[in-house]
Parts: C-alpha cells; sequence; structure tokens
C-alpha cells in the first residue's frame, strides 16, 4: 500500500456530532461539537471540546453545567446549522432551528435520542480548544431508540467533514465479534 | 416523546474505534481504543483514553509515543480483537491478526488507512482513565481512501457497542449543508 504523508491534520472523521447545550441566568445556547469522549466509567465523565472563542464557553464556566445530545438522521441540518450560526451573531439557535428542551431538565434537547447531562468537573487546555470534563449526573434516552440490548437502532448522522453527513442504518449489516471467537494465548 | 432516565451511563456509541499502537524497546503492543478525540488543530494535537491495568499504558508512559490507526470494515474483526486479546496474556496481536507495520515507522499499520502518530504532550488522569495528550508528529494516510476533499470513501466500521459493527458506506446518501444556507441573524 503506497500511503502519503501531510503536514495537514486532517481525517478525525466520521464520527457522530453532539449538540452542547448550555443555559446561564438568561442566556442559553446550543452549540455542534464534533470533539467528545467518553473519559471514564467510575465516576462517569464525558468530555466535550470547546473552542475559547465560542458564545458556549463563558455559560458553562459560569453555569457549571452542560448537557452532551445526540440527534438522528432526521436532524442532521440541525446539528450542523448549530456550528454554523452564533448566539455571538444575534442567533437564537433554539428558535431558528425549532429545538424543544424538555419540560424537567432545559439542556436536554427534546428531539434527542441521547442526553448526558454533565457537571463541569474540571477545563483542561488542550491546544487551542478546552476539554470541559463532566461528571454525568443524569442519561437520559428515547427507549425506542435502543434495542433490548442497548445498542443504537435509530439511524445516525455521521459526519465526514466539509458540512457533509451519511446516514448509518444501525439494523443493516450488522457483525458481532463474541469474546470467546478470540482465542487467549494462555488458554491454548 | 417519552423518555427513560437511567443511572447507567451508556450510548457513548456509534463511533469508530482506533487501534494503538506503542513499543517500547523490545515490547510492543495494538490495542483498540473506542474513546478518542481530536483536542487541538493549532497546534494539532489528538488524545486516546487508556486504561491504566492496559499493558499499552506503560509502553506508551515509557517511550513517550504511540500512534492512532483506523482500519476499514474489512479490519472489523481486528479492530474488535485488539480490545479483547492482552499482551498481559502473552498475545503478540500483531502476529495473531497478521498485522504489520509500516518500514519506514512501526507504529504505523500497514492496514491503517490513517494513522497519527503522537508523542505524548500530557497525560490527564480522567477517573478511571489517563488520556494521553498526543502532539501529532506524522498524519499518514492511503490517498485511495479519500476522495478530492479528504473527505473519507472507504467503507468504516462503526462501533455500537457488545462487540456488534455496522459498516458505513460513506459513499451512499451523502447530504452536504453548504453554510451560506444557514441565514445568520445580523445579515438579514
Amino acid at each position: 500500500m503506497t500511503k502519503l504523508r501531510t503536514p495537514r491534520f486532517f481525517g478525525y472523521y466520521p464520527g457522530t456530532v453532539a449538540l452542547v447545550t448550555a443555559r446561564h441566568q438568561d442566556d442559553r445556547n446550543v452549540m455542534s461539537a464534533g470533539w467528545h469522549t467518553a473519559l471514564s466509567v467510575d465516576p462517569p465523565l464525558y468530555g466535550v471540546l470547546i473552542g475559547r472563542e465560542r458564545a458556549t464557553h463563558p455559560l458553562v464556566t459560569a453555569s457549571g453545567r452542560f448537557g452532551v445530545n445526540f440527534l438522528n438522521a432526521s436532524h442532521a441540518r440541525v446539528v450542523q446549522g448549530a456550528g454554523v450560526l452564533s448566539l455571538a451573531d444575534g442567533a437564537d439557535k433554539f428558535e431558528t432551528f425549532g429545538l424543544r428542551e424538555d419540560a424537567d431538565e432545559t439542556l436536554v434537547l427534546e428531539a434527542a435520542y441521547l442526553t448526558f447531562v454533565c457537571d463541569v468537573a474540571d477545563i483542561v487546555t488542550t491546544g487551542d480548544h478546552d476539554l470541559f470534563v463532566g461528571r454525568v449526573r443524569d442519561v437520559v434516552y428515547d427507549p425506542r431508540a435502543y434495542d433490548e440490548q442497548f445498542l443504537l437502532r435509530d439511524e445516525a448522522p455521521v459526519y465526514l467533514g466539509r458540512g457533509t453527513y451519511v446516514k448509518l442504518d444501525t439494523r443493516a449489516e450488522r457483525v458481532t465479534f463474541a469474546p470467546e471467537s478470540f482465542v487467549k494465548v494462555t488458554e491454548r
């Protein structure tokens, strides 16, 4: 295989894009975050990267809370648009995209199939972004989006970069590898 | 929509699983990492979560280097198996799965369509894992896996949890949202 090297840092896709919600006093916002990951099982920690210039940054810092929302493929345009528009330009993205907050918990988007509601446990500066380490306080999900094994069965919008998404049909062409199918050397 | 709450921290999928490579003196290893994310563009930083009990952990710590490799859907079994088997049990996973290292750079898997070769810039403890912050020193890729816009056109194995993968056909049902399709409030 002939490979190339490049100084350009690209290719951190495909992946899911989360919608990060934040609210402080009378201000609320939602932004797209393509960079996010689980950080720990016990305690449950989830991390999102937020640029220091983003309008969401001071809302999360001041309130000490944020939501991480995942929406299905029918909402791909919202997922992308929440990264293009900015509260700093006066956009109420909830209104623009018809997003509604859950009646019980403002950080939960009604349209999300899954939301992690987090308290900020730590903020770690990583180059031109800050990693918000969130202690997961609540996991809110739509049971219709998951099968009996808690595997997603909804269609997910997978991001390829440059505003481009592909619909992932989670029910098609599944393949499962059982742990016992891998022979352990010590058991030979 | 009727949602449920759960104390169980789940649902951080779907996503791609990376193969983390490490080598120190005569020891080498490769492990699956479902938790990883870009952390910064400038400087280019990429992060992977590694449990402190994993055999890869001391190799990365001692050598100060690691690779983050992405393999296409034809290698899904390897991607899963490198997380099930352990060097601690005596498994040479390179041999078991027929993985070969690049002739020029041992941290690059020949089968990978993309590899970030990283120097360890920082190690941040996050609960039961450590986040290895990698300064991306080299980006090595297979040009056949990407289109002219640098979007992936290879088939990616997307992880759903519980050893289950779905093949993502990156050429099917693509939708692109141009930035100008979102009206900015200030431009009205």
